[in-house]
């Protein structure tokens, strides 16, 4: 079968997903983190099909007060999962991707508040053992066999109803906050709009804005579209059979190239070939290219194809446009000042739409030059803002 | 086969290319246009092979004077031709792609200016009958078969190699200007620092800079990918077999999608689906993915998937960072205020390192929110700064 080559890099390693994690691990959540399961017994989607025994896995940091007032849910990034903070075991090289904004005396305060992380239905990462989620590569209780494309399209609407439930477990009746980057951003702000009287305030790091523009529709499609070129794709029907790896590689380098900036490329690669000179054989690509190459193989191991799609078919269905008026608590939306994804006007012109309805809205821009990753490596410079953000009063309407 | 389903799109036309066309419809260059062929019994590319009867398309509009000083070439971009202005007939729908600026009273005054538009190596648009180009499409005299992968990687400075050659048949030894949009301002300011006693003027729209950033050498090979998941590409070797149309449809829908800008999408789509709720079947895609799709399938009629292939290799290798010691001559640099490929900073930074060099380099922005296509759809605006700049005085340095 023709096919792109992938590089033998041993020598390129998978820089970005190093750089995420090396430079929190000095700066660790203290406690070690056991992921734990949630299981509903039925669970009906958002377009009306009732799934059995629909398990998510979720993370827990510090300690639910008696109240039950002080818990804070974090909402997962496209790719990530509810390992947000802290390591499983000492030895580990990185801990959770927001661990600079969480922990004992960070901007999510683990002496204070009870911070909670869920895996999404339909999450990317099947084949981490510290991921547990429901989607096509699920086995459907009623036939023994992975639901593959029989899994019922989902949204962020979906995703934000089995926190609940998972909430109504630790009989949590009201959120001190939501917050999360990314679609973590989108998830956070679902979760004002759907449940607002269990919301006090919203958190949406990097967020789409109040739904995902047209222009970031199409651009999160075309992350899809090399899985579905893979033939070993076969509609969605691989399970048991050899998986479509070089597809979802190239989806996983999309991805990725979405997620940096130029000063990303100019930084770890510059113009530099990864081996030999371009004008000497068809096969001589960037180092550039190779690294992204290779950050898709990396990611590849641990991601199910079907959830790839499944995930960006429900952000595309992301707007919380019309549900607007049923906000009713302040909203934090912090946008990267390099992010090419989601441009931090989106940001300013939700907040616009959000103090339209009589709600208070803030915006804060992390600085820096990473593009939308920054939203999780440079998260540290909200920590004041955070911070006061949580101590604001919450009033029904501003 | 496994496919992504392409859309029976009658009611959606390929909008962005109409758009394009529509713009123009009342303002052509007044002469009809005849192509040209230009042939070279051989050339020998810049990494050492030696080609034979290598031939591109041409056409002029005006008048060569006399002294053969008054020629202006014209340099396309990545999916264009050497059809810059005009029509071959009448009834045509829509003239070149410059019309607005090429013709009687244009800011490339065709009373007093011969210019001249060549099509380059490698062109993608092999199947328009109006396209004359030699790349892996075309038969090897040797061989009486197509050259597939066997061609050789070419760069920018064959592709001015041949421009030199075909100006040289001409009698043409100093040019008024060279200028062209995206990567004919590649060209042009490569010929001004490969034949610099040959180029009074270099104006390059769109332009990359004076590199390609290695964020955009990682994007455009991104728009290369789908081909070459494609089974059907086979390694370049589909010559009378089926060719990897649905993997060059996604090319350029990537492609597409890299020209295009955020108000593009909201003006043209908004966030309406294509067909059906994306939350009642898979397949249900939003508008604006399909409208990228159906542009990518409108296009793929006249391309070659190599042709695409080894023009993202050619300009992936564009630096001309170590040559600008050899320019001594003026550049306006016209980038698009909304370009996101390449970002009106580029052309800053290009126009500080050549102000270094001790030449005169001018930046003026395109306003406008079309993203990267408004180097085409909206030049006239630098008509009056184009005049300027062809009546300013060239000396050998500033």
């Amino acid at each position: 079968m023709p096919r792109i080559s992938l590089y033998p890099f041993s020598r390129i390693l998978s820089v970005l997903w190093m750089s995420l994690a090396l430079h929190t691990l000095a700066n660790a959540y203290d406690g070690l983190v056991e992921k734990q399961i949630f299981t509903m017994p039925t669970y009906t989607t958002e377009s009306g099909r009732t799934l059995k025994e629909v398990k998510v896995g979720y993370e827990t940091y510090g300690k639910l007060n008696a109240a039950k007032d002080n818990a804070i849910l974090i909402t997962h990034f496209f790719s990530g999962s509810s390992h947000a903070a802290g390591k499983y075991k000492v030895e580990e090289r990185a801990p959770g991707y927001w661990d600079t904004i969480i922990g004992s005396g960070k901007a999510f305060d683990t002496d204070k508040y009870f911070v909670i992380s869920s895996d999404t239905l339909v999450n990317l990462n099947v084949k981490d053992p510290n991921t547990t989620t429901t989607g096509p590569a699920s086995i459907d209780p009623d036939t023994g066999k992975p639901y593959g494309m029989s899994f019922p399209v989902v949204n962020v609407r979906d995703f934000v109803n089995i926190q609940k439930a998972l909430l109504d477990k630790f009989d949590i009746k009201k959120l001190a906050a939501v917050a999360g980057p990314s679609g973590g951003g989108a998830q956070a702000l679902q979760w004002a709009v759907t449940y607002p009287d269990m919301v006090s305030r919203t958190i949406a790091v990097i967020p789409f804005g109040i739904e995902l523009h047209p222009y970031a529709v199409a651009e999160i499609l075309l992350w899809s579209m090399p899985i579905m070129l893979d033939p070993k794709w076969n509609n969605g029907d691989y399970y048991g059979k050899e998986e479509p790896i070089v597809g979802l590689t190239h989806a996983l380098r999309v991805t990725t190239f979405s997620a940096v900036s130029p000063a990303w490329a100019e930084q770890k690669f510059s113009r530099r070939w990864a081996v030999g000179n371009p004008l000497e054989a068809f096969s001589n690509d960037y180092a550039v290219d190779a690294g992204l190459i290779a950050a898709g193989q990396s990611r590849a191991k641990v991601v199910d194809a079907n959830h790839f799609l499944y995930t960006v078919k429900a952000y595309q269905q992301f707007s919380i446009d019309a549900d607007l008026v049923k906000l009713k608590s302040p909203v934090l939306l912090i946008p990267a000042a390099s992010d090419l994804l989601f441009p931090p006007e989106r940001s300013q012109r939700a907040a616009q739409k959000i103090r339209a309805t009589g709600n208070y809205a803030e915006v804060f821009i992390l600085e820096g030059d990473g593009g939308h990753l920054d939203g999780l490596t440079r998260i540290v410079q909200a920590t004041k803002v955070i911070d006061a953000f949580l101590k604001r009063p919450v009033t029904a309407k501003k």
